[in-house]
């Protein structure tokens, strides 16, 4: 094979990252965690295409459908392009499959062609960890265990403080029907409310004017939207408001009603603020609503940790049969991004053992290897010949591997291995033949300690 | 929310397939064996993104190159392809980042714009998992450690009796030269030889003929390619060849004697087969190659189950710096469709316990249900108001979960709980203050049982 010249830069495509080992570790350990909760709910696992039909993707995300990553057409008649979330891949899975119901988890990573913003952990790939639940139940019920879960998996996560900012849909299209905002313009009109926790009302009512609606219909919206706080404090002045004459903010209200009802009996009201700006940007959802949002003061401009809320017609769009579905998606890149800056890398290398020998033949250094790899013990050696014996010893210490065994034309005459703790010091001399069993022992009584 | 239509076929992309619960349940038992052996062997996990530049996969895969998907030029002046496989975004991994030597394991997709075989394990979408040694050691002892491991995987595996076909690029340039083929024709008659594992040498030879060599080149070649059988024997053959005076084929030769002293050492020569047809079709390819296949006559027609090989040059097409490097690929897909067929697919619920009650407010239920939770106990119940006791124990059955909790207005009244094996007939009755505790003691003895 000839070399070729380096002729272009050798790095990831814009907005993607390489995950090095340390990254590694704080990523499996983060996601078998939400995995725990979620399984914990009874939730099972399934996996999707990373990419999809164009046309399941289309319509489905609003104002942020122009992020999709497309696929080329390479002269196949199929359009294809990289999933955007995994809620729609799960509502075409269910569609696909025929189901009516079905609780599961979906760990796996999501693509938006959207301008990167590396250190607030905003990627163009990038892992979503969701839980949704797809049946036809009682109202509010498949709402509250997910509400109960999001507080479980965050507290688990040791994200900090945190606060579930939520909503209804049907309160805040009840809101623009009794502002008189055109119906077409309800969705729009909706992303730019949503905007209220990052901009100042006055530039939130300039955007609505210039979608279409007047000054004081955008003031009107105004004096709803800038409500929030204590779930049942807002739902009472709510409760109180003209707005109750509107069927749909009425339906909304009922429902937040008894919801809150069923995270009372949970204990978990105290993590909800009703906040009536959150409208969330995507196009499909139709009933409760939320987002959760870190509350120290570091976590500033951080945004969402998980969002997540009701799409009843999601399911319909794939077939004839309506299955109405609620859910969430940890927003895992956003936590990791936090803890990486709290945690120090640490040395990850998974090995126990280290053997190293003096001036044997490198065979003598595979047949030990070998008899602690077939004793399921995590072994290495450098792949030298005959290296010296303190380069050996510095590869075991920057590796960080605990126990080294050194092999000498003693040991091998003897039948015997020597092995010493590099970090306590302690060491043992073993018959050759107990090798396996009495590492084994080492390591056991070690991991007690 | 309008509905619309189903206006098209609600199906996934040509080649791919939705993973469902037993499916996922069966591939992470199988990723977490893999990964079990990989780490054994001191490999740390990486990950890198699902697409990379284009030019970063251009020219390493020879005829198969023409299967790159692309992702649609979106006006950004990148250019975009979903990775081919593992090793190369390895290598593109170790120059981005300047190393010197790293020893990785990576589980993930690839993608081939391939003839879908779904029946076989071949998909458009697949997973392998990578082990991988790069860094300048001494000759074969990175090699050694990966065939060492490579039975082992194959081993714990438990695919069944297995084979690993092994050869040496080197050896067969040496045959291409000796035979005096020319050569810019190497690696299309060596991809025309490795298909003696499914053809006739006669039809073999007409595509040779047909690449461009003479039909007597064409048989000289033949007669060391049909050779294979016992590693030692294989060489000793070619030892007394003229062949030997190649300096190429030598070098091979010298570097498959010293490979096989260490894998006696470790006892898994009696795994390898020599098999001077072995040609891997991969570009990238500098040294020792190998793949591993079924022996059982079920697996005919299976293809290879696994596969590597030495890539000194790969790294250096990226950067400056010449890296070698070794490792080999699980085709994890054909093991998990031949896993799929011996196994029935299992109820797969992680729940332990489920909640029902009659005639009590469903409040009560999320209650009972939230300690459990809170006692890190899988819980499920009906999201249904006032649900037949029938109904609720027909659910838990049909999940397969054997403790049911029922709770009835004399339960709530003296503050008691009654559970019930639904397999064993177990039943227990314990404070309600004592739940967590009590449960958590119950299924502690279940699992020692």
């Amino acid at each position: 094979m000839e070399q070729q010249a380096k002729n272009y830069d050798i790095k990831v495509p814009k907005g993607t990252r390489d995950h090095e080992p340390a990254d590694m570790f704080i990523r499996e350990e983060t996601f078998a965690t939400i995995t725990k909760c979620f399984k914990r709910h009874g939730a099972v696992p399934i996996d999707t295409p990373v990419f999809e039909l164009k046309d399941v993707l289309t319509d489905k995300y609003g104002e942020d459908s122009k992020l999709i990553f497309e696929l080329a057409d390479q002269g196949e008649g199929e359009k294809l392009a990289l999933r955007y979330d995994l809620t729609v891949p799960f509502a075409r899975y269910v569609a696909t499959h025929g189901l009516k119901n079905m609780k599961r988890y979906h760990i796996g990573k999501v693509y938006r062609r959207d301008e990167p913003y590396m250190t607030r952990g905003r990627y163009r790939e990038f892992y979503q960890c969701d839980y949704d639940i797809a049946g036809t139940y009682d109202p509010m019920l498949p709402d509250a265990d997910c509400l109960k879960l999001v507080c479980e998996t965050l507290t688990e996560l040791k994200v900090g403080e945190f606060s579930v900012r939520l909503s209804h849909r049907k309160i805040l299209d009840g809101i623009f029907e009794v502002c008189e905002v055109p119906e077409n313009l309800y969705r729009t009109i909706s992303s730019a409310v949503d905007k209220l926790d990052k901009k100042t009302f006055a530039e939130v009512k300039e955007e609505m004017i210039q979608k279409g609606v007047t000054a004081s219909v955008a003031d009107k919206i105004g004096t709803y939207v800038k409500l929030a706080g204590s779930p049942l404090e807002v739902l009472a002045k709510l409760k109180e408001d003209s707005i109750m004459s509107n069927k749909s903010a009425a339906m909304g209200v009922n429902d937040l009603q008894l919801l809150f009802s069923y995270l009372g009996d949970m204990k978990c009201l105290r993590f909800i603020s009703f906040d009536l700006s959150l409208a969330r940007g995507l196009d499909y959802y139709t009933g409760v609503i939320f987002e959760a949002i870190h509350l120290s003061k570091d976590a500033e401009g951080i945004g969402s940790i998980l969002g997540g809320g009701r799409y009843d017609d999601l399911v319909g769009k794939f077939s004839s049969q309506k299955v109405p579905s609620v859910g969430f998606s940890v927003g895992v890149e956003r936590i990791l991004a936090e803890k990486k800056k709290r945690l120090l890398v640490q040395q990850v290398s998974p090995t126990r053992v280290f053997v190293a020998a003096v001036h044997v033949p490198v065979g003598e250094r595979l047949k030990v290897c070998c008899e602690l790899w077939d004793a399921d013990i995590a072994t290495e050696f450098t792949y030298e010949n005959d290296p010296r014996i303190a380069k050996q010893y510095e590869k075991a210490n920057n590796l960080n591997i605990p126990w080294v065994i050194t092999i000498g034309e003693d040991e091998l005459a003897k039948n015997i291995i020597s092995i010493k703790n590099m970090v306590t010091g302690q060491q043992e001399v073993v018959k050759r033949k107990e090798l396996g069993f009495a590492m084994k022992s080492l390591l056991r009584r070690e991991n007690k300690n």
